[in-house]
């Protein structure tokens, strides 16, 4: 059995035969990494020229953060050997979420640095293990917000493998179980994932404008299923950046009633076009009291705390206001009166699990949904950083890692 | 038609014969004010010996506070004359709700003085008006924290009177749109009250006990069934004081799996005799810690402002958290991250619709539960209030206006 990867068919894989490395995935391995033409790619290979990518562990190119104020610059990490249930992604595009923002600037934790974040990731299946079922070579594959869970517990069982009862393995700065360390995320040219954890994107689509369907995507459209949103029913969502024209747009295709709430003039004509029925600012007092006991479901997407009563105010009885984007302390005073009056409620969802991923993808194919992008080049993260703070990005920023590889 | 109530058989009521007077019911108000034999109710009839309380505004005693800080002393308030649709309660006891003192002490609004609080009232139908049909003189009835509501809109006739779209009428100083002023609650003598709003007691339980159900009865028991408590699930009941040991009593009686948390020591072994199997104090962290994830429902019946984030913690994924008791603002900071992971609801309800609250006392009255209570006098207001402050009362102190009474 070969010590480095435990195939019991060879002992040291750097020797293994043309002839079984194509068996398996090289030959694509082989030919993503000669198209790329990159010193990165070219490092790709720890035993260049022997064609073992995949094979061991080995390097590939990432763009990560040293400190909260170091900015992006490229770095060379390991990436592990494939497993048996293993996939090798050679990463075509990245959505940057604010989360990654909020990670690297460690506002919610104490990142650890170097960090490589990056979970809207769509790539092309480079290799697969021995046991992989679900891809071939040549399939496009998505992942979200997670790479690894236990598979066995009543959570997983049930399809929430984001709340794995055993510890969810996230996909950057996530303490990684089966390397070691933390994980490095899609700021990058390559990843290994585990097949249960990679999502079937369809290769006609716009690949680029569905990576943040990764994590955008199925963290609006999460909520709307489980509070069961109705055609005609009323739905506000609060701030129009990603995730909120994201939420737009599935929200308009279940044939909601749409109203946005943005603190952005400029995107008040940009709700109507995404489909939006009104859109307000949150300056707007008048809309606010007009629309007192008025919706049926709010998602904010506001990613930091924010005064939630005046929201609150315009739920109707019963209604939930649920914020999908707001992960620290949100401190913004609550009416006990006016909810409980109301039996309103406060709640939180975040991305969804693998099958929920699966379907919001499948859903937007069908209809022709997409992200709306602006691709940057990865030596551009820190500038789109900067715009994402002053909310200037139309809706989302996706890294091109795809240029120069095989289409 | 009479100038002052509107009926059409006479002109001045005053000079009603007693014989017409009778068949109003006028022969229990006299019978009632003549066994009071206070001066107070000595003033109920503005034209004493002519027996025609009821038929005109009168004046009855009641238990005000005059400003904030003032304590209570009893002064003579004016009930209106009956409509064709009131009853005039011969008012028996009357809980103390932690409300009522938020109220006195202006904390959540400027109260408008004097102030008479009261909100759990059971009394006995001292006489009906024309057109009355739930009650005849002598029935015992009850009433909560609303006595008034247009009847007509969605929520009204949704059985959703607290949320009357054109404004419900609570019992104490609350607009009154029929007398003008403030409405004056039920730490008094004698009101008169829209039937709707009565709720039929059983004359054969202990009615002192039967009062807190009227609102801490409703207030617990109304979340219960709007988030579907079933037999087996695991509930947590937060604060154990007059709301709080009536859900406990409620959710006992419902076969869920009760644990209690309190920050008072003595508690414990009363939740456990009360039908809870664990109850823990606030300041166990270890039992905090192995509770994480665990109900599948919680009730806070805490009156302030509280550190919810560490109950939000032992909600299982999708559960709720439900503040009956805080009316103020909530500051407690809440975890936009673990709320969000877990999809967990942070939600408000406030007392119950009058079907509903009917609902509670015909529950309560099948399976023989009441509240605990302490009986006190109408000039022990004052120190009672001390008492509920300190958390010092097992577990409502209810008025004792009965005495002197016909019983």
């Amino acid at each position: 059995m070969c010590e480095a990867c435990g195939n019991s068919n060879h002992k040291k894989h750097e020797t293994l035969p043309r002839r079984e490395f194509l068996k398996e995935g090289g030959a694509s391995v082989l030919a993503a990494g000669a198209m790329m033409g990159t010193s990165a790619a070219a490092k790709a290979a720890p035993s260049e020229g022997k064609m073992v990518i995949g094979k061991e562990p080995f390097e590939t190119r990432a763009y990560a953060a040293k400190s909260a104020t170091s900015g992006f610059s490229p770095i060379t990490i390991t990436r592990r050997a494939l497993r048996p249930d293993d996939v090798l992604l050679d990463i075509l595009y990245v959505g940057i979420c604010h989360s990654d923002i909020h990670a690297v600037h460690s506002d919610w934790s104490a990142a650890h640095y170097p960090i490589v974040p990056g979970h809207e990731i769509v790539g092309r299946i480079l290799a697969v293990g021995s046991k992989v079922t679900k891809f071939k070579v040549g399939d496009i594959g998505g992942v979200g917000c997670m790479v690894d869970s236990c598979g066995t517990c009543e959570n997983c069982l049930d399809d929430r493998e984001q709340n794995c009862l055993n510890g969810t393995t996230f996909t950057y700065d996530s303490p990684d179980k089966i390397s070691g360390g933390y994980t490095f995320g899609g700021y990058s040219d390559r990843m290994v994932v585990n097949e249960r954890f990679v999502i079937h994107i369809p290769s006609q689509v716009h690949l680029a404008a569905y990576a943040p369907l990764l994590c955008a995507g199925v963290t609006t459209f999460s909520p709307m299923r489980h509070w069961k949103l109705q055609k005609d029913q009323k739905i506000a969502i609060v701030g129009l950046g990603g995730l909120g024209h994201m939420a737009l747009k599935l929200a308009h295709s279940m044939r909601a009633d749409v109203t946005v709430f943005t603190t952005t003039e400029g995107k008040i004509a940009d709700a109507k076009r995404l489909g939006a029925s009104a859109a307000f600012l949150w300056t707007d007092k008048k809309a606010f009291e007009r629309l007192t006991n008025h919706f049926d479901l709010m998602i904010s997407t506001v990613p930091v705390s924010y005064p939630m009563q005046p929201f609150m105010n315009m739920l109707k009885l019963d209604a939930t206001l649920v914020n999908v984007g707001a992960l620290g302390e949100l401190t913004g005073g609550l009416s006990g009166m006016s909810n409980g009056f109301g039996r309103k409620s406060l709640a939180g969802s975040m991305i969804g699990g693998i099958a929920e991923t699966q379907e919001v993808i499948d859903y937007c194919a069908a209809r022709h949904i997409e992200a709306d992008i602006e691709l940057i080049k990865p030596d551009e993260i820190d500038r789109a950083y900067e715009r994402v703070m002053s909310k200037d990005v139309r809706y989302r920023f996706v890294i091109d890692f795809a240029s120069g590889k095989s289409a």
